[in-house]
């Protein structure tokens, strides 16, 4: 491990360790109109939702590395306090590159980026009508972190209006991931498309208390086989699988079988592991427990 | 496009709404104290970077929704305004996933996870030492959002000292997104993994002036042939193709045997569009202004 002490190096490097390790970040295609009315479009990955009561998002828009000036979208805020939120999906990525262009103050990205302005129904900036959701908001406060190159702008909004496309919502009225595929910023040129293979479910109820690693038996912690995420799986069970269901295990052709091999706690764990991979955890207990056995 | 007025719906629904369209969120794994000296983990993917100078973090850890009590993660910042935000890549998700269930406050999340302790540098709360990047960090300021089930707090950190696997670099000391293989939160259960095919680059330099889709020929915007991202990639080009250029693409055999097709427009737009996903830009935009010359 590499030891820094972020005072140490210059704010380019150290800007491109924060946004290369603290990714994937959504993406606010954020909507702003001028004091004198020229609507702004412009993407920023400084942001998240922190809050659902109040609904509250926060993003930044930072001074320029290169000079310390400030962007046209935080002066926008500072004068009217409003914005709207786009989200950005797969479909509009490039149009949103274009909008990153830093065209003249007087120019509305709008046109550059083809995206459609549609008006807004309770704050003036204007929507993006090709986002699938846009979300209406009115701007509470925003902190400055700083005054030199690099520095950000908490600019804090309270959401007072959500347009949603209802073709990215599944039968249940939920949002669909693979629907909305949206796209996430990750260091120097780099984005992740968020639908497809790289889509993982992982169902973890946080008020059921799983057994924990330091209640696995030690011949599964000491394993050569399970990875940490293996692990992390047993430990997640509410209960140890009880010696009856590994008894009754025992008896099964296929486990008589591979306990006459060589090594039979490589190849149970082996077992276990593929069963841990298609989510089948009470399956995948009762062979790694059975190891205990031998 | 539904409209919805947060405020008259349930905050069950409207989180939901959130998390499913803000996304994807980075994680932070939060290291803390509690004032017994106690150590917890928690992961929080309301979370993001702010500000490069200085290193500025922000979490945040949510009033429960059910009954509006704030989770130990919160008392410990209060009580020692430290915390070591750790990155979770694939590898250890799982382990994340139990360190995410609510056990008592007496009981360390690090045995139950089988994750690593290792102690900081600077701050007192201990790193997890199978994160490849781990940030101490001091907290300036805790801010409340609101009072109720859901409101979040802004845990406003500075990054003091940075650990960092040198196994996520490239050879240009740059961390590679394939080597750091991060999670992502998306809603409900799922996350993304951003690393291999999901990562799609999108090189846009903010300086270099777009021509933009105004510019665009007509025959280019009306196309039915070309996606928004399309028009993105050929708006974002420095400028349109030389006639001299064009003539003499003219001139090739596989040009003058599309010329002869018949739908020649279709045909040079599905062509170009083959170049863009190329990233040829330069050729796609010759075939694709060739067709204001048929």
């Amino acid at each position: 491990m590499r030891s820094i002490d972020p005072t140490s190096i210059p704010t380019p490097e150290l800007h491109q360790i924060l946004v290369g390790a603290v990714a994937p970040r959504p993406i606010a295609f954020a909507s702003t109109l001028s004091a004198d009315g020229v609507p702004n479009i412009a993407p920023y990955s400084f942001f998240n939702v922190f809050s659902s009561n109040p609904p509250t998002m926060v993003f930044s828009s930072n001074r320029r590395v290169s000079d310390g000036t400030t962007k046209d979208t935080l002066s926008n805020v500072e004068a009217n306090k409003e914005v709207v939120i786009n989200v950005v999906p797969y479909s509009l990525v490039r149009q949103m590159a274009v909008a990153s262009i830093q065209y003249p103050t007087e120019v509305s990205e709008f046109e550059k980026s083809g995206l459609t302005a549609v008006a807004s129904e309770v704050v003036k900036p204007l929507r993006i009508k090709e986002s699938p959701v846009q979300f209406e908001c009115k701007v509470n406060k925003i902190l400055p972190l700083g005054d030199e190159g690099g520095a950000g702008h908490l600019i804090i909004c309270e959401v007072v209006r959500i347009h949603l496309n209802e073709d990215i919502l599944d039968e249940s009225g939920k949002i669909n991931p693979h629907k909305i595929d949206l796209m996430g910023r990750l260091g120097r040129a780099f984005y992740v498309r968020a639908s497809g293979e790289a889509v993982h479910k992982i169902y973890q109820p946080v008020t059921r208390i799983g057994i924990g690693y330091d209640q696995l038996p030690e011949s599964i912690r000491n394993s050569t086989i399970f990875t940490g995420n293996n692990l992390g799986q047993l430990a997640s069970l509410p209960h140890p699988p009880s010696s009856e269901s590994i008894q009754t295990l025992k008896q099964q052709n296929d486990i008589q079988k591979i306990l006459q091999e060589e090594a039979p706690i490589h190849a149970l764990h082996r077992y276990a592991q593929t069963e841990l991979a298609k989510e089948n955890l009470e399956l995948a207990a009762q062979i790694a427990w059975l190891g205990e056995f031998l």
